[in-house]
């Protein structure tokens, strides 16, 4: 629905003029935000960026290299600007908003080079009231047709010192846990030991991830990111710690070459969401408004939900995805022997139908069901896995009636081992295979070196890939959860079939490395998750991983009760419920949350946040009028006063509240909860309280009374 | 059929031992070959090879460099030697003899090292009557399993400065005219002027291709290549210019590595092959002998045969692959407009269908049937060609049964543009769409640089493609002719749907570049040809290309008669009739040659050749009592007594002679032929003129009288 839209086109030129000394100025819609383009005397296109008269973004300069022949980098002149003003609106398929409003003032500015006069280049810029997305569109189809980009020259030249939050820049891996220092601070390369990170591909010392998360002096948030990144490389940040300079880092191929384009392409938006609290970056929607509309006509099989799995049984050791126990060799499947610890045979599959059926959770994944997994690791190995071969206990078709009978859809794991062209070859057969079967979606996984060797997860050939995957899901109708993918940048909202991504560290990494610090999950939000849902797999009520093996000393560093509320804090329209059943099964009252908590919201209101800190949450059912709180703590315990301004004030609620037990503790008593009901009204405070790396969840259902 | 094989088991000593100074010699069967097997002082294996009792090779190094951990390089010691005699013979399912015997002695060498003392490097050597075959065996998977080559350290040091007959070494054309010189003077990257390779990625200035054959001065021949290429890059051949020692140098990725292998598996054969006269040079068999025979079962559908072709046309400009005539923009299907140029159109399919039937030509080839020949070339571009999406004026349905009441069989053009990783994508899809238009075959082609981006024609990941393509149409009954893939190495014994390859410099040159010289064709069968058969597209009669454009001055290097010779010198089961069908209407009388020459045999005999000057060349047909001869020549006019020795002495035979006309010559009057009939018997002798760059094809059928 567009409300308004209003388009002025400034200036038109002849392009024999040079247009010297001129500059312009774009205000926000609310006039808040101001914009100013201009081109240095040497022709290099470049803008400024101010919120409330302070300054954002102080020269920050636009350009792109190529690889031959001329470049769009500098000997520009203006050849004509266009501006508009468009109020609109639209519905997403699912999300976190029933109605995303998207309000901007645009700038198309073309330039024309006198050394290629013939060809234009655009720079598109869309100033909203929160932040600022801009990119390079290139000419069209007769005067440039191929080209290669050698480096991309956009510069965002910070103001101060800020701080930060980030990852280091790497080409493979996302991996990571987050640091928090100065700009001037950054050492991406001091990496913290123990991370478990499996193949990663650091870039270099002062290279970061985006979304990369800064907060100034004088209090405003800063998030840079890209959105729609289509058949381009991802892109880090080159930190100049002394000029507080960032720079765009492209994820290159084995030649150095960062993006094979044609004529007529664009690039992905360079994106700066702006705030002035911390929770206002949370619900940002200018990256998703940056994507394209839904090119999914029929939605009906897109329905975000639950699922639990037979998958941490495998990270905690108690059984295995391999059949035969014998990893490293791979051996032919008329050999396979059972090791007894195969996580995936049908016995076991059933028991998870059962109680997924019983407990109404819609979805269960299953890892370890096909071939390969004894020799899938590690050695850069071009055939590994079978796509269409279950190991001798998974009988695919016995097992999906089954789940069919009891009203459960299955997820099947697509684990590449990054061995991408086997998986290309086999994805036809491996898709009519699924269909057959009659799966909800897939769960993809690029874990070690990708093949095509010389190409890198973050790169243009593999972001082709993953969407690739995504439209042939789209096809058959399948629903798309990819793990070790490149983070997201907003394409949920033009293949609202691609429900998530892992791209970042998960819960799993709890199971078996150092883990994360209670801290993380109150950065993710502010980092990560601004480019799209993340699988992160919350959920898991045994802490302590020498419950299992008295050996172990690794732990999730979380109180169950954080457990819960990061179904309410990270969001993601596919929520595993990821512990084992008899997990649940032991505390039915604290999966109550679990089985009540929606995955797709009608509207979603920060109460507080900050990074690195805590993030207070509340979020509204979609077509209900429930509502459910998140609120989670880093390393300290908490204190805070909860008002319910949000609900309707004519209306009774019931509250149901998952807290902290009073002595909890994510270290010396993680598990403890107290669970209690309340009757609340709209008026009503309450006090919370979150024990270092605790949180709690509460659901605030509408009650008759 | 195993006649007879004796093994013995030499030496068996515990692994403790060094054996120090040990030599072990083995003899070919006939004791004419010599070849020594010893280690240094410090372990490195080598070997010396001798005919009748003159050195061939000095002391060639034998061992393979490892990326990680240690290599089979040096520090090694001797475990065990078991040999064997072998006779044994076996039928091809094609070929230039009904009988190939298979007979040598062999030579299992097992080595261990101190400083790994638990893995065992073999080297496994046959000795035949005429050359040597030798190859690596990496240790079982236990000890050893996923490893990296980085180097091959091979080598083959000449005894002499022989002369020798070379193509620059490259990863990625074998597309060169070759150079004849001393070792010493070779200088690959002096290339000539105006040779028309597309693409092209020369090594170094002292690399040469293999096949690479050479001439001693004391008379014997020597051609070094390798059999089975399987796995594993091709091999190229450094030249020492000074010391005439040869390195194998292997074909990398793009991070320098040569091979992924794992434990159990086998480097290809290194190939020496011997010759006193260099007519045995084209009859050593021992390049099949050395791959391992044929995986298929169902042979029916493996037909040799003539084909025809909607391709020459393309080449000299008379129609185009392209439907629309706009080359280098991309243009969707439903915008596309006719040029009224396009090869492929359904009229003048059906004339070349018409012309086959009558003529009895098997299989017809129509390239640009297929839609992305308006952005095919030059820009590396990954999504080019659908293959399953017809042009529109290519009504494949209405065509393929055209064709089938018409009894002709067509073959498929799948010019990949070497966008590799969208050609496997489409296999499974496009390769339904031929088993449901029931085509013969595939050719396909390779044309450009490699996508995976990094990858070349000749590594690793490339000729494990050849091969998944060689494969997937035998699955589908379909026979292969790889164009601009890794030249053949022995492959179409165990692959015997794998009809022929190109790779090499072909007839077409000659339509469009500066074309080959007329000793072109002289040189193909002692280099390219020992591999395998090359369809190289003989049969042009219309030999100027002024014809067409009186513009051009290109032209083929030949006498029309020579084309039609080639047919018997040059081998291959497919042998296309290349011209345009209205110039075979116009010579019946030469057409006639093509018609009946076969392209499967039941014997070979050359009469005569040297490389770079003349092959004269006698076949039986399978099954059949005919004979076929062809004489070549290069540039100089020759006269030669061709005798029949080789005829049935009580039979009466009937010959066609197609000679050069008596003022022939390639450039000045080169379509000039004369055609005659003879009755012929064994004891016959018949003087042959072959004019400058000319050719004689006579065919001796068994008559009755």
């Amino acid at each position: 629905m567009k409300l308004f839209a209003l388009c002025i086109s400034l200036i038109c030129i002849s392009s024999s003029s040079t247009f010297a000394n001129f500059y312009f100025n774009l205000f926000s819609p609310d006039k808040q935000l101001q914009l100013n383009f201009q081109l240095t005397r040497e022709g290099v296109p470049f803008y400024t960026l101010n919120m409330d008269n302070k300054t954002i973004i102080k020269k920050g300069l636009l350009g792109i290299k190529l690889k031959d022949g001329i470049s769009f980098d500098e000997g520009f002149q203006l050849k004509q600007i266009d501006t508009a003003l468009i109020f609109d609106s639209w519905k997403p398929v699912w999300g976190e908003e029933r109605l995303i409003v998207n309000h901007y003032r645009s700038m198309m500015v073309t330039l024309t080079q006198s050394t290629a006069s013939d060809r234009e280049f655009k720079i598109e810029f869309r100033l909203f009231n929160d932040g600022l997305g801009f990119r390079y569109i290139f000419p069209g189809q007769e005067v440039l047709y191929h080209f290669i980009i050698s480096d991309e020259l956009t510069t965002f030249p910070l103001s101060d010192d800020h701080k930060c939050f980030w990852i280091p820049g790497d080409y493979d891996s996302n991996e990571y846990m987050y640091s928090t220092s100065k700009l001037s601070e950054i050492h991406a390369l001091a990496e913290k030991p123990g991370t478990g990170i499996g193949f990663k591909s650091p870039i270099n010392d002062s290279c970061v991830q985006t979304p990369f998360t800064l907060k100034s002096k004088d209090g405003f948030y800063l998030a840079i990111h890209e959105a729609a990144l289509i058949n381009y490389p991802a892109m880090s940040l080159e930190v100049n710690r002394n000029q507080f300079v960032l720079k765009s880092h492209l994820t290159p191929d084995c030649y150095g070459n960062k993006a094979y384009l044609r004529g007529g392409s664009k690039s992905p938006w360079r994106v700066i969401l702006l705030a002035r609290k911390a929770g206002e970056l949370i619900t940002n929607r200018i990256i998703l408004n940056l994507n394209e509309p839904s090119t999914i006509k029929n939605t009906d099989y897109i329905k975000p939900g639950k699922f639990i799995g037979i998958w941490w049984e495998m990270h905690i050791g108690k059984s295995s995805w391999d059949y035969s126990g014998k990893m490293g060799l791979e051996i032919p499947y008329n050999q396979l022997q059972a090791s007894g610890k195969h996580g995936a045979n049908g016995i076991h599959v059933k028991q998870y139908i059962d109680f997924a059926s019983k407990e109404h959770i819609p979805y269960l994944l299953i890892e370890g069901w096909n071939t390969g997994w004894e020799d899938w690791y590690g050695s850069w190995k071009e055939q590994v896995f079978d796509f269409t071969k279950p190991y001798p206990d998974f009988d695919i078709e016995n097992i999906s009636n089954y789940a069919k009978s009891k009203n459960v859809k299955l997820i099947m794991h697509h684990e590449t081992s990054s061995a991408v062209t086997d998986y290309e070859r086999q994805m036809d057969q491996a898709f009519r295979f699924i269909k057959k079967y009659e799966y909800a979606g897939i769960k993809s996984g690029y874990v070690g070196r990708i093949i095509p060797r010389g190409e890198h997860h973050d790169g243009q050939w593999m972001v082709n890939h993953y969407l690739r995957v995504a439209e042939k899901c789209a096809e058959n109708n399948l629903m798309l959860d990819a793990h070790e993918s490149v983070r997201p940048t907003g394409l949920q909202r033009t293949y609202p079939n691609w429900m998530a991504c892992e791209a970042a560290r998960g819960n799993e990494f709890n199971a078996w490395s150092v883990g994360s610090p209670p801290e993380h999950e109150t950065i993710l939000p502010f980092t990560r998750i601004l480019g799209g849902p993340m699988d992160y797999t919350p959920g898991i009520f045994q802490i302590k991983m020498n419950y299992y093996d008295s050996t172990k000393t690794n732990q999730l560093h979380s109180t169950l009760c954080k457990q819960l509320a990061l179904y309410v804090t990270l969001y993601s329209p596919l929520q595993m419920a990821a512990d084992l059943i008899e997990n649940y099964q032991q505390k039915p009252d604290a999966f109550q949350f679990i089985k009540d908590v929606p995955t797709d919201w009608d509207s979603t209101i920060v109460l507080d946040a900050e990074p690195g800190d805590y993030i207070y949450v509340a979020r509204k059912e979609k077509n209900k009028n429930d509502w459910y709180i998140g609120a989670i703590t880093d390393e300290l315990s908490r204190d805070f006063i909860m008002n319910f301004d949000f609900l309707d004030a004519d209306k009774n609620y019931e509250a149901t509240i998952y807290r902290d037990g009073d002595t909890a503790d994510w270290q010396k008593n993680p598990m403890q909860y107290t669970i209690e009901k309340k009757k609340i009204r709209k008026k009503d405070k309450l006090k919370i309280h979150l024990a270092a790396g605790g949180g709690c969840a509460i659901s605030v259902k509408e009650s008759g009374k």
